[in-house]
């Protein structure tokens, strides 16, 4: 009896930025388990850097071959799980990244197209995380900082191949969180991702 | 040898009020064990009314004789577990009680003090509940609806008695909050009161 | 000494919906003078009707000729103007239009680009009404509801044409502002508006 | 014909502090009128500083004599023109002051009672300030740090004396406002005091 082949997810959080201590991206994915359903879990942390967060995925992709690329990040000030409906061709930011770059008004990619849709299946994951009692919902925007810039970069490499990318923002980690701004505990995020992974 | 004697903590959780199907105070108060350190712990509903709580307390108390008397309460929109310092002598209601009363600018108790101090260690329970990375915050003011009527009436009652009275506020759950309010799920929400209690 | 030619702004605002009594972006539309520097300005309110309302702009723009079109909606929770970036061809309806309509992951434009970034120059809209001091900022998503549905139409329309097109949400006036949330005065909100203007 | 006896008001705003570059409430103060209805104005920038806050107006009082004392303080992520309800008897503050000044759970006056209610018409107040179309609110905290520190001293110092006692929180200016924090714009604030003042 030949064993289910399982499928590959690149998975990927960030390093710190903007002053904080962690990135609650990162500290949820690290604490994954290898295999998830039918996924065989690779777990990646990327820089928060325009341009270098997805070139590091590119470059983990061509070795590992993932099915599915999924990028977490966080959203300071969001209360629910996000997972990103769309991407657009544009940098604009509000702080500088960790190697001090900040554009204003640039493309992503120069001349490429406004903007690329998620190819995860970003309502069932929104679904599968509220059914854990896991506040959730979608974004229409992932802003124009290193976030929006990762997922745009792999939809318009990955664009017209078999590879699905997607992204999901979360909230801080309650010790971020300041002056009432929302947040949620590291299990419940970990938990969250398990259970987008599953309805992918 | 003596069994170490336990002490006996009447906890208590609202009925669903202001149009909520439920009452993350009631759902998690109702999850907690039977016994938590050193505490027997009694858990009761009471009804989201102005003076038929606080009556539904003190009877419950009549009867077992509880050490402490911690009230826990709704507050929607709140992002973090809020210890309440103080109860004010004040009844302004926004939205009706489950009976029909909104009483507006009218005493708690006509002629008694201003307001009174909780008699339970807040600071600490505001730790011990972050020590298990669970937002919490001290809160400076219970409102002037069921729950600060709730915790004057008690801390009227029982001043100058070595029974002591604490309120903690607890965020929405994820299904009731709307257009991005904050909330928690209720597995952190009866752990954060579990950790309160222990700091008791 | 010849005159100088006035150029022409069609802007519109929307009808009250989700149970609200007014809606702040016809409230300001209207208070607007008739002339700004050298705009003429034509004002009219439009239904808040998936596809009926960017139909409406279509049908008085055939009729006034404008320069530019500036589209304003009501983006209750926001505490600061913001003119929109990019319109994406989703319509997703988290309540029901005024016609009953409540559209789940349907495109605007059957096969039509993802997104269109607005033609109005944002930025410097932006700093004009901050330059006031007023609360600006820009935003990357018009939502998925009529805001967005119109936005997207009139850019595909006028893709590859002079005619330019934008959007601008404004917060809720104070009396629809509950549990606090943020709002602006009516004046406050005309006044950035005309600000917009004289940046186009 | 005998001209109407002018009553004093002292009114107040706080120099800025926790980094930020203005104070809403002096900005605000500083632009009201000397004379508003059958009120001479006298208005006073006080430090943000526990103890000497109070002192101040203290001092300013006994020269001017005045029959109200209307406090104006920063209120950062309120939304709404909010009058105070009630001082309690506590400091605790989540940053320093302008002398470096961090109290932790200290009362203002050491034996004093827990809390005094405010003396001033605070509802007449919201209504008046809503009736100008300015989002107002009742607060039922005035926080632990300088602002109920002020509030409560001279509420007991004046307790049982013909001089009235009040404070209003403000919200941020727009330049103040970060992350999509709420704000007000200066006219605005500076109006609602006035709306305040009529009310007395």
């Amino acid at each position: 009896m030949a064993a289910e082949k399982l499928k590959t997810l690149l998975i990927t959080g960030f390093d710190p930025f903007g002053g904080e201590a962690v990135n609650p991206s990162w500290e949820a994915v690290a604490r994954l388990p290898d295999r998830i359903g039918g996924w065989r879990v690779e777990k990646r942390q990327i820089p928060t850097q325009f341009g270098l967060a997805a070139e590091t995925v590119l470059a983990v992709a061509a070795e590992c071959m993932p099915d599915v690329i999924l990028c977490v990040g966080q959203a300071g000030g969001r209360s629910s799980v996000t997972p990103e409906v769309v991407a657009i061709n544009l940098r604009e930011a509000a702080i500088a990244d960790n190697a001090g770059q900040q554009p204003q008004n640039e493309p992503v990619v120069a001349g490429a197209r406004v903007a690329y849709f998620a190819t995860v299946p970003v309502r069932e994951m929104v679904a599968a995380i509220k059914a854990r009692g896991i506040p959730a919902a979608l974004s229409y925007s992932a802003g124009a900082f290193v976030c929006n810039d990762t997922l745009y970069q792999l939809l318009h490499h990955y664009h017209d191949t078999p590879t699905r990318v997607g992204f999901i923002h979360v909230p801080f980690l309650p010790e971020q969180a300041k002056n009432g701004q929302p947040s949620l505990v590291l299990e419940t995020i970990t938990e969250a991702l398990a259970a987008a992974i599953e309805a992918l």
